[in-house]
């Protein structure tokens, strides 16, 4: 048999497979589906995006990027209760993992940007946070040659624009989706890609209602709902949530579900990261959420299946910055 | 002719090429010589080393890594005038380049560190820096297991050391080597590589003198120097230098001699950072140093020439870091 025919056969029975599990996955029902690498449209766009994500001159005073508070070392977050912003300041709330986040029904915990592209403007133009203005931050792009001419091939255009730089910042956003975690092979048909532990894990998940919120291919991050549904959640966090968006007294304290995925890796938990491990957040969670107690080993197993979560990490290299110019304003990090 | 005679007819060519143009450079006896990539000795132990370089949590609250300051996509520096600590703590001295300091004669601007591994150190237990001590840094290293699985796979024992880390550190650093700028393909032979205007500036470079001190094949980085030779050099910085090495009046405003390959991107300079732009450090440079004044048109020939010492950036992966376990200590950056 000539090589070419092997690797017809191959890809046969390999389609064949793929799609008796695609198969098996429709007829088990699950609440969670597996999710595919992301496919760009525009590699150029995401290419700028991944450089501005890394660029901390999108801050005022040089020192923070999008990546120092969402970093893709270490998960897509700051692993930090809340996180740290121009001059040490203190977040207010816990930093969500910028992972799969494309799949968010909205951003942020409260749900205030539609989308990533909304939210990218964000924390550049947040006194505590980068505490630059979207004037200044076009400004110090403008003043680079080698940005203003990849913005130029991208977009077509001699100016750059915040609406631009957003753009591209949320097309590498995009990438940034984490497939082929051990529970997806697991759902795809792979038996043995959980052992018995974890599937006992995740049997506990559904059958204690933990699948109420956290579904879909995201498992989360498609619903707002209220922290503390059978008994008040206690915090000193001043954060409200929703209401802060709707002006609905009803909406107080209902917060974005967030996304399972990675959650090995998005410590501390919560959106007032109070929750140092998976093991607190997951007895926090049965408490105030469902009324119920696991036990010790309820718990163990509940947390194993959520390590079983844990996908393909962003694999990219690190990313060379086009050097300022002379006319570039210098950064005045300790000026009074 | 088949195609094996052909590959070793090229390799032929290349090698007379090479040797060719070695033969030229020593003939030329040039004071700048071509650096090569670094060979990497144990790639298990600078794999390592790269993911401390990249970890936060060797800094006591979680948010600063050796990057922040020595930052790989910006020239191997923060662009800053001096870097940004702890608590936004204004350091005393700007931040030299990682990128080939293996080629330095030792280590931080006044040498007090004798070698890579020395400087490491440093900063993880500087209280305005990463303000931890090697005693936490190390307990949360050991509290990772997948941190100390590879530790024990390179070095062999069950527990970190700080000895192992920064070993692990400089050996990542000494990969940090920039090879292929195009001055360094003109010294080679491409007489190409350089326009007229480069080799204008890299001949003004040699004539007045600048070559004295920054020579070498890291055009610096081999010895210390007085800042202000020919006249008192004015700053409000109170780095002294040497002397607070060597305890020696005489030393006082000795500096280790700044490398310039990558100047372009290691902006702003000198160990104040005083100097903006490059244009700003030719100046200044030729004034206190050799007494000479370079017209607009000299001295933009001399930036041309150092523009053509960028060599290639790092290529590599953004590590992954390994998640914390339960028993990490938490960092608290906003406890008072």
């Amino acid at each position: 048999m000539s090589k070419p025919c092997i690797l017809s056969l191959a890809v046969v029975v390999a389609a064949s497979i793929a799609s008796a599990s695609l198969a098996n996955a429709a007829n088990n029902k699950e609440p969670i589906q597996p999710i595919a690498a992301a496919k760009t449209q525009n590699p150029a766009l995401a290419e700028l995006g991944k450089k501005l994500y890394f660029d901390p001159r999108l801050s005022r005073y040089g020192f923070i990027s999008c990546n120092s508070c969402h970093n893709l070392s270490m998960g897509g977050t700051d692993n930090l209760k809340t996180s740290i912003g121009h001059n040490w300041n203190q977040g207010p709330i816990n930093s969500p993992t910028v992972l799969n986040s494309s799949m968010s029904v909205a951003q942020f915990w409260d749900g205030r940007a539609k989308d990533l592209k909304a939210q990218a403007g964000g924390p550049i133009a947040n006194p505590g946070e980068m505490a630059s203005t979207h004037d200044l931050a076009v400004g110090v792009l403008q003043s680079i040659p080698a940005y203003v001419a990849e913005f130029k091939a991208v977009f077509g255009a001699d100016k750059v624009t915040i609406d631009e730089v957003t753009k591209a910042i949320a097309a590498f956003e995009e990438t940034l989706v984490t497939p082929n975690s051990r529970f997806d092979k697991w759902l795809k048909g792979d038996k043995k890609a959980l052992n018995v532990n974890e599937q006992a894990g995740y049997k506990l998940f559904k059958d204690s209602g933990c699948v109420a919120c956290h579904n879909g291919p995201a498992v989360g991050g498609n619903s707002y709902q209220k922290m503390g549904v059978v008994e008040p959640y206690k915090t000193t966090s001043k954060a409200e949530g929703r209401s802060a968006v709707t002006g609905k007294d009803a909406d107080r304290f209902n917060f974005k579900v967030p996304t399972l995925r990675n959650v090995e890796l998005t410590y501390p938990y919560f959106h007032d990261g109070e929750a140092a491990t998976l093991k607190d957040a997951v007895n926090t969670m049965a408490k105030v959420q469902l009324g119920k107690k696991f036990t010790d080993e309820e718990n163990a197993k509940v947390v194993a299946f959520l390590k079983s979560l844990t996908g393909d990490q962003p694999s990219f290299k690190l990313p060379i910055l086009p050097p300022s110019s002379d006319s570039t304003p210098q950064p005045q990090p300790f000026k009074k």
